[in-house]
């Protein structure tokens, strides 16, 4: 999809195709259409990246929190995003031995309590062993610290997926 | 569901339960759960309301994007979120006669066109008539005082949804 097909899309459409290119925050996606015409798919994504960093803390907790667990409940029963059920099932979560299962289950619950938002990491740049030791030496930061670093995988997952969705000519699915 | 029972869900509860009070906007319910405890519901309605406001102009009409034409599309395909189901049904816009629904889809297009935002506006605080024709005159405001207009409609609807949550002990649906 060239950028001048992203630049023609009403706001629906937009919505429609890049609305979850931060996880279930639409809202964000439709903001930056007030930003239209974009030069390139970098402007787009930085357009994002800058309306993300323009959040108060409480802001950027609230993307944090619209994330599912890895390896949680929701893998599970079905109930992920199309992205989300594909990053993960990708690298396996699905398929987690159960001594792993155990470890990420209680890893999280620690991570929970702890920093009050979900672990977030980009799978797709990790694998099982990598995100297992990345969400047990992550448990141990300061909540600033670690606010900070979900947001930046926040923008790994998001830069991920806009690729995929401008490759894949997304605009057949409308 | 008293406050002190608000105060005391997880994150993950806090957002299933109300993240849709702003529609398809859990972000901003995420966000809030960072001040808790609120004293009252009016608080927790204070915090969303306060969240909102000061996002950037483009978040708010990211917030106006994120809400479906009334009597639009969705609404026959079954594909609106429950609260936007019964609110628009609740007021007759399932059941427009064919005149009507022409005018409807006319405005709504007009309007879309003309602000890059669709036209929201508290249905169930209106009936069909009123709806047309605020729909219609609303059509002619300049493009700030239309999203200021908008965004203040946005938080009617979330005060009766989270009046609706709170009263009918949504706890239950966990």
């Amino acid at each position: 999809m060239d950028i001048s097909v992203v630049n023609a899309l009403p706001y629906e459409d937009f919505v429609s195709i890049f609305g979850n290119v931060v996880e279930k925050c639409p809202l964000i996606t439709a903001a930056v259409w007030t930003r239209r015409p974009f030069t390139s798919l970098n402007a787009l994504e930085a357009a994002i990246n800058e309306f993300i960093d323009a959040l108060p803390e409480s802001g950027k907790e609230g993307i944090l929190r619209c994330h599912p667990d890895l390896a949680g409940k929701h893998l599970h029963s079905g109930a992920l995003t199309r992205e989300s059920q594909e990053e993960q099932t990708r690298v396996g979560m699905d398929a987690l031995s159960s001594a792993e299962a155990s470890q990420m289950a209680r890893l999280n619950a620690e991570y929970k309590g702890r920093f009050g938002f979900p672990f977030v990491i980009c799978a797709r740049m990790n694998d099982k062993v990598t995100i297992l030791r990345e969400l047990s030496e992550r448990c141990r930061n300061e909540r600033a610290a670690e606010r900070a670093r979900g947001i930046a995988e926040v923008k790994k997952i998001c830069r991920l997926r806009l690729q995929g969705l401008t490759l894949s000519d997304a605009t057949n699915k409308l």
